[in-house]
């Protein structure tokens, strides 16, 4: 496996720091480099803090800005970072408001944030959003939720919008909350992937093998299958999606369909419009009529070849929020 | 060589049509589909029309919208589209005040919009920029100049802004060759690509090599060499990248350094950070520190793993035409 690095120990610090590099106006590193931070705090906004391992850039730390998050914890590749990094976070970055932190549902994140919610307590009000939109794990077939998945950077989105207009911590909570019901995705491996330090593969693919609901890190899915063309893997992924969205929706969710397409980091973009498009069809003909859609690689896997499609159903004031102004590394307009 | 795709034949117009359906509030097909135009044209603006084979996406038809193109021509994988296409797009985008073809330097592109601009001159008032960026074939390597890379994506932001802001075809084509002494790409690949309907990879790499000064086409480089660190790779691309601009500078050019790391399709944000942070160092401790910089898949070679890195020197009224206002599928600030 050939990368562009110099070595698997300095991987993640150095493209962090070439992020930062990168974007100096807009971010810096955190004390001891513990975290990726906005530059300029907004005094008494809530301070919005996510992380996760590295390996799916841009998120996190490239959606630390403007409009979105405050700052960014990562971890090694494809591992938690630390309650040490996540508390010298909220220290630095709570300007009186408190923090909310944003963690995606994979049980080493959610236990990390815990832990340095419960040691920061005393210093800080925190609140605690956990994305779970893996339509791949719901209805039962993971006993600790739904993963979280590209689905994390649109609640990222919304909730920084909702924050720079200056929404208190339990309006910022119950907007996540609210958003957990909205959004699914699923995702489709057509390529494993070989973590730095590990020469293994996360899991081995044949020529002629996909696999169906993978997660972010590589994580085995619901099934391998036979690769096919990109209708019926667009139905496939979909028709998971559509029976979830619709048993929200049988619970009352409405709003309007907004079609993420998101490349895990192998897939290059004129095969994510491909999808794109079928994936617009599908909705459509299935009574879903997407209104807005984003296509890119924003939520990755290293360089995993494969996609996620994500559906969220927004209701008119989170397709302002959407909508509103973000100036970020991997977001921006 | 698995792809997101139904079948060779469609591939092409099966993710235009994506793109114009994600993104259809700002561009359209225009007449039987033989380009992508900007839904809404601006009366007594010159049109600007570029092309090129599919597989570099988002450049081209990614690049259309306020603040860059009028039109993109696309043909199938790395072939040039036909004359007729371009033609279509001239007439139908021309709304008074002609048009700017702009062209990346490989021979089929250059003598089909050669073709175009023929066959058309009597309708229309046309000029050409033929974008010359890579240093890999400069300084008598190739016959035919320099071979267009990711510097073309700069080209096409900066004649974008200045056409929005009213410049004439004579000024356009004049910044367009003024920008070709003020920039300099050069490209690494990892991995080969393989096009759809062609099972043979264009070209082979063991899983020790690496081939230097890469076209984006999968054109052979300069050099088979063997793989290594980051920090080498950007140094030798650097190293060739900064000959080439002194050469430039000893003939009188300055300017302000714009630094863009491109990936190539199979490449993660991840590496590209990392390269960007090295190559940024390495700029510097050669005197030339970047004040801006752009990270991101932006001219792809399908999924071809690998990077380019482009070195601009822009003078001040050129950095503001980067910093103008931009939204188009592809790039958007």
């Amino acid at each position: 496996m050939k990368r562009i690095m110099n070595a698997p120990e300095s991987f993640v610090a150095e493209s962090l720091a070439g992020l930062v590099r990168a974007h100096e106006a807009l971010v810096a590193f955190g004390s001891d480099r513990k975290f990726v931070r906005r530059r300029h705090l907004t005094p008494g906004k809530v301070a919005l803090i996510a992380g996760g391992g590295a390996g799916h850039e841009p998120m996190h730390s490239g959606f630390v800005g403007r409009g979105m998050l405050d700052a960014a914890c990562t971890g090694h590749v494809f591992t938690s970072p630390t309650p040490d990094q996540i508390v010298a976070a909220m220290d630095e970055t709570d300007t009186g408001a408190g923090c909310l932190l944003i963690v995606k549902n994979f049980d080493g994140d959610v236990m990390n944030f815990e832990m340095a919610a419960e040691m920061a307590s005393g210093r800080h009000a925190i609140e605690m959003v956990v994305v779970e939109d893996d339509a791949a794990t719901g209805a039962g077939v993971r006993s600790r939720g739904r993963r979280g998945m590209a689905g994390t950077m649109i609640v990222e989105k919304l909730i920084g919008a909702a924050a720079e207009r200056g929404a208190g911590l339990a309006d910022l909570r119950a907007l996540g909350e609210n958003l957990n019901r909205r959004i699914r995705s699923m995702g489709v491996a057509l390529r494993g992937v070989t973590v730095p330090n590990n020469p293994r593969e996360t899991f081995s693919l044949g020529p002629d093998e996909m696999e169906i609901g993978i997660g972010i890190h590589g994580e085995p899915g619901l099934q391998r299958a036979r690769f096919t063309s990109a209708d019926e893997i667009v139905r496939v992924l979909g028709e998971r999606i559509l029976a979830e969205i619709r048993a929200e929706m049988a619970l009352g969710v409405r709003g309007r369909p907004l079609l993420l397409v998101n490349g895990f980091g192998g897939t290059p973009p004129i095969e994510l419009y491909l999808a794109q498009g079928i994936a617009h069809r599908f909705f459509e003909e299935n009574g879903i009529m997407p209104e807005r859609s984003l296509t890119g690689t924003f939520v990755t896997s290293l360089d995993m070849a494969g996609m996620s499609i994500t559906l969220a159903l927004l209701d008119d004031a989170q397709v302002e929020l959407w909508t509103a102004p973000v100036e970020t590394p991997g977001l921006r307009w």
